[in-house]
């Protein structure tokens, strides 16, 4: 994540994973969350803070997500029902669980079927926010698989290339694979150029949105740095900017997203159903093609070759995705989350009114 | 494609699909290659031209296929060999065949093996060039599939992001899915800011390349508008260009695609091994998952949101992936292939010293 979306020095403070871990699981089992629930969930979040991924943790995540089960949007106790099955391939019903709640289930339901015939793939509808792409893959590669998933974002954020209206969403996609001695590699995207998660960061952290990165209420890029419009006053780019620059390719795979998630999954396209999002979960077993110790050792000789060839003028290293989150996973390991104390004081306030321990400082 | 790779009108000679096919099948078997495998390479390359995407097709293709068959670099009778398989993946060594040749085995089996089970996965190592990735998920599409492709092209091309050595290479990526009434999805794009092949095709066009299209020799991406420079002079960007622009995107889906290819067919990161390339074939069965006249009437209903939006400032019409690329197919149904002048005369020259059939105006 670019520095202009972290938490500035002066109002951070550090948490344990365990610490948090342990009051978001009360937080949300306070809500009728049963605990598998609500560790599938606050897993999901801790793991992407740990990661630095700070957009889709709990900064975010977890008061929307207590106010849409306030609200009804999305259901705390789901019947969680498998509604297709085949070998290597499923289909879930969420019942309005979260995403969070849905998307380690089915990862590990696409594993399982990976382990017994090579692949597995399943699709989930009417389930709510995954909190990105990240997490999920990575439940394969501590199965020495290659993960991969995609997940349908809520509809109109995201402009076509040369379009004024916003029809698709952000709609996220992830790969990652295991290396041996070299942090995995995780590739864990929005297919529009800024997650909007992140845009709604720099509300809270200052930072000033870069050239290209959206576009006016006419479809026109802004092509200066600029404050954070209010929400409804911009629309999201796909990835890449201007035709010129590549706009058709995160457009375009923001529709294989799309493609994969709600139009597969029977759902329908998210512009035109008021509907829950669906996600959709690939494994791959290394074991069905070549030697999974080959492949590590393959992987770690690339991933080190990226390591150690010679920056650009003006960088001081070359990193591949997954890297930098892997390092903030081991300095996060040690000295525990940087949270805002906006966010604490939220806990500690929410915690105050439900009746919820908390003792976060 | 952009209109500055188009050949230019005073240069073009219309040439149809079959006239073109038959006598570029009659040249590859002029060089022993077997029909089913000369059918093979013709289909792939003229399909792509009959889609405009001349930068994959016979203009830089067929002679450059030849010359390595010429020099022993690929084999044009290969002993295409299953090593390894499962109900639903296989691995196959292409014995040094042109990926163009595999390709629409590989497909195939991939398509067979997701009728039989949901979703069906196909490696292949040890070929050579695929000519882009489009052609084979409308193999798919064919079949009322799901189409996936990756492929490995030559390493030591594209930079990473923030590095000034190039590691990998363009490797292209493909989905296409079909709809009802509406052209198929098509998505097919190399990872790299702009295909090398549409480098070169401007060498022939006259076409200047645009702002961090490219980088110098030493990672700097060039941001004005410049001739092409020589071979060896520039480097690759992956999309996106620049970090802030989101080349972290366009160098990570790269990397995925040398890790579905290069690394799980076993053959190893292709930066270290001075071998033939490895392409990987995936076919969903929408079946598997929905009902398949749904998902197509669902595909039409967001196709048609996309082409009916409101452009753009400046712009006169949205489309998604694939959809100018079956206006060209159409047109060139009717009216044939604008070649450029220089390869009709080149067929014309090579016929005539290897005593091949060739009448083409």
């Amino acid at each position: 994540m670019l520095e202009r979306f972290k938490v500035p020095d002066k109002d951070k403070i550090f948490i344990s994973e365990t610490e948090i871990y342990e009051l978001t699981k009360r937080v949300l089992m306070a809500s009728g969350v049963s605990e598998k629930g609500a560790d599938n969930t606050a897993s999901v979040l801790i793991g992407n803070d740990m990661r630095g991924v700070e957009s889709h943790g709990i900064s975010n995540g977890l008061r929307l997500y207590l106010n849409r089960y306030d609200s009804g949007e999305n259901n705390p106790t789901p019947n969680i029902k498998i509604v297709k099955e085949s070998p290597t391939t499923a289909k879930i019903d969420g019942d309005g669980a979260l995403g969070t709640e849905t998307g380690p289930i089915a990862m590990e339901m696409a594993i399982e079927k990976a382990k017994k015939y090579g692949m597995g793939s399943v699709s989930v509808f009417n389930t709510g926010h995954l909190a990105g792409c990240g997490y999920y893959p990575l439940q394969a590669v501590n199965e020495d698989m290659i993960g991969h998933c995609f997940t349908g974002s809520p509809a109109k954020q995201t402009l076509p290339t040369w379009g004024s209206e916003p029809i698709l969403g952000t709609n996220p996609v992830a790969w990652a694979a295991p290396a041996d001695e070299m942090p995995p590699f995780l590739f864990d995207i929005a297919t529009s150029q800024v997650a909007g998660n992140k845009i709604e960061l720099t509300r809270r952290t200052g930072a000033k949105l870069l050239p290209s990165w959206i576009a006016d209420e006419d479809g026109e890029p802004i092509m200066e740095e600029i404050e954070t419009p209010d929400k409804g006053q911009y629309h999201l780019l796909p990835f890449g900017g201007t035709r010129e620059n590549g706009s058709h390719k995160g457009f375009g795979l923001g529709f294989v997203g799309e493609m994969m998630t709600n139009i597969l999954s029977g759902a329908g396209p998210a512009i035109f159903n008021d509907h829950q999002g669906s996600d959709f979960f690939v494994a791959y077993s290394i074991d069905a093609f070549t030697d999974v110790g080959k492949f590590k050792t393959d992987m770690d000789a690339l991933l080190r070759r990226i390591i150690e060839s010679k920056p650009a003028t003006g960088y001081e290293r070359v990193v591949y995705a997954g890297y930098l989150e892997n390092e903030e996973y081991v300095k996060r390991s040690k000295d525990g989350i940087p949270y805002h104390i906006e966010v604490v004081e939220w806990f500690e306030d929410y915690c105050k009114k439900n009746k919820i321990d908390c003792d976060l400082r």
